[in-house]
């Protein structure tokens, strides 16, 4: 997409196969609020042309030489990095999505060599370092996994960094793309989960993914109901909400956590955080290592996102509709349509 | 002290012994700045006449039928607070200072019997379940130690929870009262140990304490210069600061830990938690096991707080003081004085 319009067909080469690349065919992009924020310039200075997309699942089409663990034909996804440092202690430690220089991301990045952009997984086709490759199941419906990439990590980590299981309550802050895969990760972990959402009308899917509980905020007497009854709370709405509510549902030794990059600040009080000694974490997507762990996971717990397919032309619409929060739960774009 | 007023001297008489209780005459008492917030009506309604003080060590006078644990001469403490609801998960757990009914403070606070209320440390005695005193080290010197019983362990039970210690990098923000148990525990843990202080004149005093290191923050480039590379810190102070210069400072998985109870919300940016996957946690206090475990490790260690004696009749002078922060670092009361 050139400068402040909608997005329109552009082509470009990748780059030749490398000795580490693995050159992917991309079947299945899906769609993440942070593609709109970044294309419509909300995030700050961007490079155009952009190439938007970093949900993406295809096939191996070729790899480099001293690529062993992905052969042709395998399929494969790509998720919201292609690249870091690889030399920081988080790197090295296997957290390369929090690499201390920044990870590249899959799109509007600019590469290690300092020269090019990455460009996205709104495409045909990429080539990513094998390090930065993870392999999806043949029994994962291809489509509906293109959204963990991005989304379905998001939720995955921090469940899993905070002890999500049996015998752990569980709150899930919006049913949307992020909060739906928080449900059904946390349900499948065994913990009892909750569904916090500001009106009735998603109830019933909730249920239907996994939820034990479902919460309506609108009246705001369900926070002195339930308070210091949960162990994990993970807010995934972007809009500005009221955090020390939900700082007073948690119990003892709890955890809020972050996941979405809002634009105000919190206003956190120091009370609701010393009563109950609780903690609020950030989480930012997972690194590569827990991403191939998530989706293993998903393939022995039949776990995918609730899509909705569209073809190239209907991304501008779809982008006003995810805007417009219009959408069960994530679109995923056809990529043979591009 | 009655409404409004400065404080006066005041007789009353304590309970009887119970068979479950310890009678302690107070040798000193520490002046804590929840005193003066509380005296003052800063916190809201308060119930006069008010006798204040949770920094307390004594020598036990008598002991209920019940009591082993604790014989007549010993020398004991009592804390900032004297009873909880005994039932709640985490009174079971042993964290009862976060007693899901809430903790019976050492002053103003209702009874359980819910008749009388709580009167403190500036006494020259006080009758305390046995439950809730803990012994103290005749090695240690009984007026430095009497700080410790709010100011220290505030500092320490964060320091223990977070894993201060060897290899550790740790920051205090604030050299007060509280801020200068936590460098001197830090220190006395292992860790490396950082104050962040808003002017130069304190610098010997953190040095002589055990601090490596001590950052003047006026010159806000200091956030950059040290920017992801502690491990855990304390914030003591009280005032508004922005945190979010301070998670900047925080390493991958590191925790910003609050102590005090400011009046303002703390406004936090999403993306400084995120990025470092950081924490914010609460901490109030210490439970009463933890409590003896400081100041078993305080006796091992020789530290104290450091004081100025005050007499009974120094205390609205000495209030006025801490107020302004012109203390080094905690005034403590020779309780043969009222």
């Amino acid at each position: 997409m050139a400068e402040k319009e909608k997005l329109v067909p552009w082509s470009f080469t990748r780059r030749d196969v490398g000795t580490d690349d693995v050159q992917i065919a991309i079947d299945w992009s899906g769609i993440c609020h942070s593609d709109i924020h970044t294309g419509r310039n909300e995030w700050g200075e961007i490079n155009f042309p952009l190439v938007p997309g970093h949900e993406i699942v295809g096939r191996v089409t070729a790899v480099g030489g001293n690529v062993s663990r992905f052969a042709v034909g395998q399929r494969v996804g790509v998720g919201v990095y292609v690249d870091s440092c690889r030399t920081c202690e988080n790197c090295l430690a296997g957290m390369s999505n929090y690499c201390r220089e920044g990870m590249t991301g899959t799109f509007d990045a600019l590469e290690r060599d300092g020269k090019s952009i990455t460009k996205g997984g709104y495409s045909n086709g990429i080539v990513v370092d094998q390090g930065y490759v993870v392999s999806v199941a043949d029994s994962l419906d291809p489509a509906a996994t293109a959204p963990l990439m991005c989304a379905g990590i998001t939720l995955y980590s921090p469940l899993k960094e905070w002890g999500a299981g049996p015998g752990k309550k569980v709150g899930i802050i919006g049913l949307g793309g992020l909060g739906h895969m928080g449900v059904k990760f946390a349900s499948a972990l065994g913990a009892q989960v909750t569904v916090f959402s500001h009106s009735e009308s998603k109830r019933a899917d909730a249920l239907g993914m996994g939820a034990d509980d479902f919460i309506v905020t609108t009246d705001g007497k369900v926070f002195e109901t339930h308070k210091k009854q949960f162990d994990l709370i993970i807010n995934t709405v972007s809009a500005p909400i009221d955090l020390n509510d939900y700082l007073e549902l948690i119990a003892l030794d709890g955890t809020l956590v972050m996941v979405g990059l809002a634009p105000e600040p919190y206003p956190i009080k120091a009370f609701s955080m010393l009563a109950q000694r609780r903690r609020i974490a950030g989480s930012m997507i997972g690194p590569v290592g827990q991403l191939q762990e998530m989706l293993d996971f998903a393939a022995r717990h039949n776990i995918g996102s609730d899509i909705e397919v569209i073809k190239a032309e209907e991304i501008n619409e779809a982008w006003d509709r995810v805007v417009d929060s219009d959408v069960r739960y994530r679109f995923v774009i056809d990529a043979s349509s591009f």
